[in-house]
C-alpha cells in the first residue's frame, strides 16, 4: 500500500480554505488523517470531505502536531504566527499568504515551473499571489523557448480573491443596483457592481499597489530570473470567479503566434482556446472550476517586432490558490 | 444677435443620438431648429428637445435639406448612404460611425488635440471611435511635452457601447443569475453579466478585433503621427456607462509621474484624480455623466526607463461620442 499523510487545512472555512478541501477529494491526495482548523468565530461549524463533517478546530499553539501538512489560507498573521511553529514541529507548511513568499529561504512555488525550487525547503513553502500563478504558466514556456525581456499585464480579477464577504457585497450591490438602491461599499473601497476598480491591496510609495508588486516580484523569483522586467496594473471587476490577463510581451527573438499556440498547447497546466473565426476565446465562465489556465487572444503585437500578445484566464480560487497548494504537496510525495 | 444654426440629429432614437440632443441643449448649442431622424421603426416617437417634443421624421434622401449641420450615430450602411448626400446638399456631417474615419480626405478630429485638421474638411467630419477618443486627450499633451514612442493599451469597455440592446442584456442577464438562472447571449457573443469578453467588434485575419485596429490606426490619424506604435487588447466588462483604459506609455524622453500629473492637470478635457493616499483614482461611475475624461494611477513604470503607466476613464456616450461630435461643431462655429 502506498504511504498515505496526515492532512491539516487552517482556514478550513474560508473560501479558499473550502476549495483546498475539495481538490483533496477530487484528486485523491492520499490522506490517512484530515483536520480542519479555524478561528474560535467558526467553533461548532464542519467541513464536508468524502461524506464525513470534520469538527473544526480552534488553531493553536499547541495542536499543530501529528500532522505531516498543514495547508495555511488564514491571512498573514496566521501564517506569521504558526508556520513557523508548526515547521519547527516537522510539519511542512504550505502557505498560500504573501507572508513568507520574498523570503529567501522560503521556496516560492508553481509545480509546473519551478518544481525544482523544492529541493531546499525548510518545512516552509509559500504558495504564489493567484494572479501570479496562472501567468506562470503561460510564461515560462515562452521563457524557455525564446527568452523573455518585458512583460505588461493589466487584470481582470474576481471579487472572490478578496473572501467571501466580498462575493456576497457583489451579490448584494448588485441587487440593489437592479432595483434602483445604492448599498455603501464595505470589502472594498469603491462599489464593485456594475463598476471597475483599478487598486487591489493597499498603495505603495511609488504609485503601485502590493497587488501589482507582488505580480512583479514574484515572477522574477519563480522563473528563477531577476532581469525580466515586469509592470502590472491590477483591476477588481464585478466577476465572482476566474481572474483574467491582458498580457504582452517581449521575447528576446522574434516567434509567431502560430507557434506561441503549438508551444502552450503542449504545455502543462494551460489548455489554448484561440480561434477566433468560432469566437472561440476564454472568458471567465469558461475557466471557473477548472484547473487548466486557459489563453486565448494570441496574437503577434503589431507594436513591436518581438512582442506577443495574448489572454489568459484562470480560475483563481484554484491555480491561484487552492489548486498550487494541493499540487505542490503533490509534488512533494512524488 | 449671434448666429443660429439648423441642426439635424441621425439615429437621434438611440443611445447616442439621445446623448447628442440633450448635449446640444446642456451646451447651449446656438440652434434656430432641430431635426430629428431615425428609421421607419421609430416613426411615432418624439425626442425631447428643450421641453418640446420633436416628432421623428424617417431619413430618405429627400429630406436631408435645409440643415446647417448633420450629426450622424444611425450606423455605417447609413453614414455611407446618407453623408454624401447631405454633403452635396451643403450640410456639413458630422459622422459617429467609423465608415469615414480612416478616408484621407475626411478629418478625424478630438477638438482639443487636432482641430486644426477641421480647416480642409469637405462637409464631411469623423468622430473618433468611443475609445479612442479618451486616450487622445491623455496622450497629445504626453507627445508634445516629450514624445512618444509606443503605447500598449487594454480597455474595461462598458455596454452602452454597444446600444440599447446591450444595456438591457446585461440588466436582464444580470437580473437572472440573480435568481440563479441564466439568459442566453443575443447582443453579444457569450454572457455579459458577471463575466469580461475579450473581443469588441470582428476579429480580423492578423488576430486583433476592428476595434483594436481602430484604436490603432485613429491613435495614428488624430496625432498626426505615424510613427507612434500602438497595440490594444479591447474588452467588455459588465458595466453600464465608461469606459477605462489601461495605458502603458514609452516615452522617447524620461518625465516623472509628477510631470505627467501636473502637465495633465493643466490639460483641456482631462481631469486628474489621483491621490492614492485618499484612495482617490477613477472609477466607471466617477465619469458618467462627465464631460472631462478622468486619469488616476499615473506612475513611472518599473519595467522601462521612460515607461509611465496610467489610468483613464472616460463616459464613452459623452466624450467617446455625442459629446466629442458637438465639440466638433462648435470648433466650427468659433
Amino acid at each position: 500500500m502506498s504511504k498515505k499523510y496526515r492532512v491539516g487545512v487552517i482556514g478550513a472555512t474560508g473560501v479558499v480554505g473550502k476549495e483546498i478541501v475539495k481538490i483533496l477529494d477530487d484528486r485523491q491526495f492520499p490522506i490517512s488523517s484530515l483536520r480542519v482548523f479555524a478561528s474560535e468565530r467558526s467553533l461548532g461549524q464542519t467541513v464536508e470531505y468524502q461524506g464525513q463533517h470534520i469538527d473544526v478546530e480552534v488553531l493553536s499553539k499547541d495542536n499543530l502536531v501529528d500532522l505531516d501538512f498543514a495547508l495555511f489560507s488564514a491571512g498573514s498573521a496566521i501564517s506569521k504566527e504558526f508556520c513557523p511553529i508548526a515547521a519547527k514541529n516537522g510539519i511542512v507548511c504550505i502557505d498560500n499568504t504573501s507572508y513568507f513568499r520574498m523570503n529567501d529561504e522560503v521556496p516560492l512555488v508553481v509545480p509546473e515551473v519551478n518544481s525544482d525550487a523544492l529541493k531546499d525547503h525548510q518545512n516552509i513553502i509559500a504558495n504564489p499571489n493567484c494572479s501570479t500563478a496562472q501567468m506562470m504558466v503561460v510564461l515560462k514556456p515562452i521563457l524557455d523557448a525564446v527568452g523573455i525581456d518585458r512583460v505588461v499585464v493589466s487584470t481582470y480579477q474576481s471579487v472572490s480573491g478578496a473572501g467571501s464577504s466580498a462575493i456576497n457585497e457583489l451579490e448584494d450591490q448588485a441587487r440593489a443596483n437592479l432595483s434602483g438602491k445604492d448599498l455603501a461599499p464595505n470589502q472594498f473601497s469603491k462599489p464593485i457592481a456594475f463598476n471597475v476598480i483599478p487598486q487591489i491591496d493597499d498603495f505603495l510609495d511609488n504609485g503601485y499597489t502590493k497587488e501589482e508588486m507582488k505580480m512583479i516580484n514574484e515572477t522574477k523569483k519563480i522563473l528563477g530570473d531577476s532581469q525580466i522586467m515586469v509592470t502590472a496594473t491590477t483591476v477588481r471587476v464585478p466577476v465572482f470567479v476566474s481572474h483574467c490577463e491582458s498580457i504582452n510581451i517581449q521575447t528576446k527573438s522574434e516567434i509567431s503566434a502560430d507557434e506561441i499556440r503549438d508551444l502552450l498547447g503542449r504545455s502543462p497546466g494551460v489548455k489554448v482556446m484561440d480561434q477566433p473565426d468560432t469566437l472561440l476565446f476564454p472568458t471567465p465562465r469558461d475557466a471557473a472550476g477548472k484547473d487548466d489556465v486557459l489563453v486565448g487572444r494570441i496574437r503577434n503585437d503589431l507594436s513591436h517586432p518581438n512582442g506577443i500578445e495574448l489572454w489568459c484566464v484562470g480560475d483563481n480560487l484554484r491555480k491561484g490558490a487552492a489548486l498550487n497548494a494541493v499540487q505542490i504537496a503533490e509534488s512533494l510525495i512524488a
